[in-house]
């Protein structure tokens, strides 16, 4: 099923919403292999706070933000220390137990379903900032401090960290999922800011990818664990501390927005932009397409042009901004782009940036009562106005809204689908287009996941990606270093039953 | 042993190396498990030029611009294309011989050797530039194409690759050993640089650490292999093609040169020059100690202070670069730098950044016929000024010439060690010396090796990094990967003989 995005991260905390949860099991049992002995055990660990069978507690660990149901774990327990973490892990290794990490729950594939039940680690216990070096732009987290709490913690120093998937999502979690958002071209995605991570194996050893407590800005030391491990989805182990690149905050800010007659002339403009741009400025191009600026226009009483939109953000000195400003207007009016509206200021540029802030509600808005969820696909740049203009007549041709928003200067853009979840036809129509989508992307050189990772619902998808020798290689490495398929089980690979 | 590096980059090629090779096999026996039938079964593959057994050439093939001493292969193939590689590498997985990628030879840690004998598989012949997208800013090449002769390739698109290790080293090379250079800190590592790989494992199989063909700029589809093989040094598999991120050739390139009263001052000032210079600009600073700036000044003539020195580099449009510079000039005069001597067009830009140009002929010169090699460790920023000035203090101590050059923006420094070879006392205190240098970074939260790799000479400092549960993993992944040992043997992880 590729019916994986609600882009939840809009709706309210994971610890309400229960609404959609099925198949819940009445109470961890002996069956399940979570008998008295392990619970006993994991009481002796992390006390008989840490440890819960709550019904609640368990159907709130067993979904994230996404569509997949609701498969809560057995029992749910709540460490708070990675020594904490190590133990629990050695107990269900001992039992062979699946393990599944939980950070926020704001994942958009299902990654935190407990598909063969197990034991939930939910990680919100573990939430210090440690070690933070302003001097040498970096900081190690726990895994239940989160992006804007990390932001937060930082606003005196004059740093921040700017990897920004909208949702406040853990930043353990998001390097989890190799997690980026609209920041990416700027500064790139969890894969270029994570320098080490802590990590706690299937059988309960703990590993520093880097090596402990090493933040070098560059190293050729050897394989690079930290990379392989950002992105493997909680599937080789539990990312219990993350140390991170920070940057400066930038002495200046612009935002801008400005109509195009089509999306080949916006992604040209953007294009242009981000080449003459790269050498001198840090520019992130947003695009809303034609029926997404309408369904926001709606939405927020906005009067854009119902055209294909591009939002720009500047950042960098007060004077070097002019320039790069100038630069961009003068490109886009050369892409028959209109005049640019601009803002320097918090509040105008926040006003001016609405639409773009406000696209998934927009989009919901488009049918009340229906559900969202959200695309992936990434191409290299020159393939994006063909393949959206492909995918908009499929859009229409299937009857579907799904309204366009996305991350151009990556090549990645997000279709917020709005469907009934009630009616199955409409859902398979939506499941068959959303295969069409991502094996276009293939077809173009690209990825059927540019940020949300694979988790349950892509690993068909993945397998036509990297073909039978790269799954192979990818399965070699689990089986090696999760040799009994306790860690997150089910997610990114498709395995036989055992 | 620690005695890795010559920087022999600037030595003449490889080919005409020969004059330190020891232990040369008198030619492939039948003992070393090369006999007839394999012999012709890879001449059947790339032909009766493609496999060569000559002396000259199997020691060519033996050794790297380091001081590690020539080991060199049974035999050296030369395959033309990926189906070639493939073939021979089923040929050798079968009768169990050693595989050992070679590119240009311009390695520095000894990763070319053949320790255990074997076949070299040499690269280059496999030299196109493939599937150059300018518009995506991507270009994919073979093993035997150079950084410079791609650079040469892109002169007219407005397109370059910007990583430079100061050796023209085959790109695919430099993905094997996670090379970096002059230009990381403005444009990142190879690690950040390869979008995908084509790679030819142990047993013959052809894997696309991104999915055959696959550029986007982002993804999150499962393991990230790429990274996996970029720094792998030719242990877990064959890079045959290397898929690269290009960028737009800057308007303009300003250089500047800044002596400062002492190590603290010339550091401090790189911090905040990056500080504020990241969001602006591109800035990338190198950094020579007193004794460089001195053999500098006697080798080439020049007049600089004999005071520690930063070269700095701005990259941007010829309105934003002026900003830049002001910017630097105000926080360098803030540490108690001098003025800035700086240069704009390419004639003064050379000679202004000659000495650095020269550190390596200039180190050499100190001590006439004695050779010269590199150390690279690489720390965090705030921990360079104690580093340096500790390893200054370590150098005169133990009455060595190690005269210093680093990327002081990345925290990664060069002692230019001048040693004569001839000499085993003095070779030992070296090698005592490079020891307690890679400890003293180890110590500092920071890296043996910031961009040379491990090879030969830091195997043993590679496990005081990870930690034994890292190194743990490290050797999983090789095993699973290429379970006969096969893969160029002996680099990176030590291993027991079988």
């Amino acid at each position: 099923m590729l019916l994986g995005l609600t882009g939840g991260r809009l709706l309210p905390s994971p610890r309400r919403c229960l609404l959609h949860c099925r198949h819940i099991k009445s109470a961890a049992t002996a069956a399940s292999g979570v008998g008295d002995g392990v619970l006993s055990a994991f009481r002796s660990i992390c006390g008989e706070d840490g440890v819960s069978l709550g019904e609640a507690v368990r159907e709130q660990h067993g979904k994230d933000e996404s569509v997949h149901r609701c498969r809560p774990p057995d029992v749910v327990v709540f460490p708070r220390c990675v020594e904490e973490v190590s133990a629990l892990a050695k107990v269900c290794h001992k039992h062979r137990l699946p393990i599944i990490p939980f950070g926020t729950g704001t994942g958009l594939e299902g990654g935190v379903g407990a598909v063969k039940g197990g034991v939930c680690f939910s990680l919100r216990n573990m939430e210090q900032v440690l070690d933070l070096h302003p001097e040498d732009f970096d900081v190690t987290v726990e895994p239940g401090v989160t992006r804007k709490a990390l932001n937060a913690y930082l606003r005196d120093t004059g740093l921040w960290f700017p990897v920004d998937p909208g949702a406040d999502a853990s930043l353990c979690g998001m390097a989890a999922t190799s997690a980026s958002g609209t920041n990416a071209v700027r500064y790139g995605t969890m894969r270029e800011n994570v320098m080490n991570l802590e990590v706690v194996l299937a059988d309960g050893s703990i590993v520093h990818t880097a090596g402990k407590g090493r933040r070098p800005r560059k190293t050729s030391a050897g394989y690079n664990l930290t990379n392989l491990f950002v992105g493997s989805e909680g599937t080789l182990g539990i990312i219990t501390k993350t140390t991170l690149r920070l940057y400066g905050i930038p002495e200046a800010m612009v935002s801008a927005v400005c109509s195009f007659p089509s999306v080949q002339a916006a992604v040209d403009s953007t294009v242009q932009t981000l080449q003459a741009g790269v050498p001198i400025a840090r520019i992130d191009p947003e695009f809303l397409d034609d029926v997404m600026i309408d369904a926001c226009n709606r939405f927020s009483s906005l009067s854009y042009p119902v055209t294909p939109t591009l939002f720009l953000e500047f950042h960098g000195s007060e004077q070097s901004l002019e320039e790069q400003v100038k630069t961009a207007e003068d490109i886009t009016q050369s892409n028959g782009g209109s005049d640019f509206q601009w803002a320097r200021d918090t509040e105008t540029r926040n006003r001016l940036w609405k639409a773009r802030h406000d696209a998934w509600y927009a989009a919901l808005a488009l049918r009340p009562g229906c559900k969202a969820y959200s695309t992936d696909v990434c191409v290299p740049l020159s393939r994006l106005p063909q393949i959206i203009v492909e995918t908009k007549e499929d859009l229409i041709e299937n009857r579907l809204t799904g309204p366009i928003a996305g991350h151009v200067g990556d090549g990645n853009f997000h279709c917020l689908m709005v469907v009934d979840p009630n009616n199955p036809e409409e859902m398979h129509r939506v499941h068959l287009f959303t295969e069409r989508l991502a094996r276009r992307a293939l077809a173009m050189d690209g990825t059927c996941t540019g940020e949300h990772g694979v988790g349950l619902g892509k690993r068909a998808l993945l397998c036509e990606e990297m073909g039978p020798v790269g799954i192979q290689v990818m399965r070699s490495l689990k089986d090696t270093l999760d040799p009994n398929s306790l860690m997150n089980p089910g997610k990114i690979l498709q395995r036989e039953e055992p």
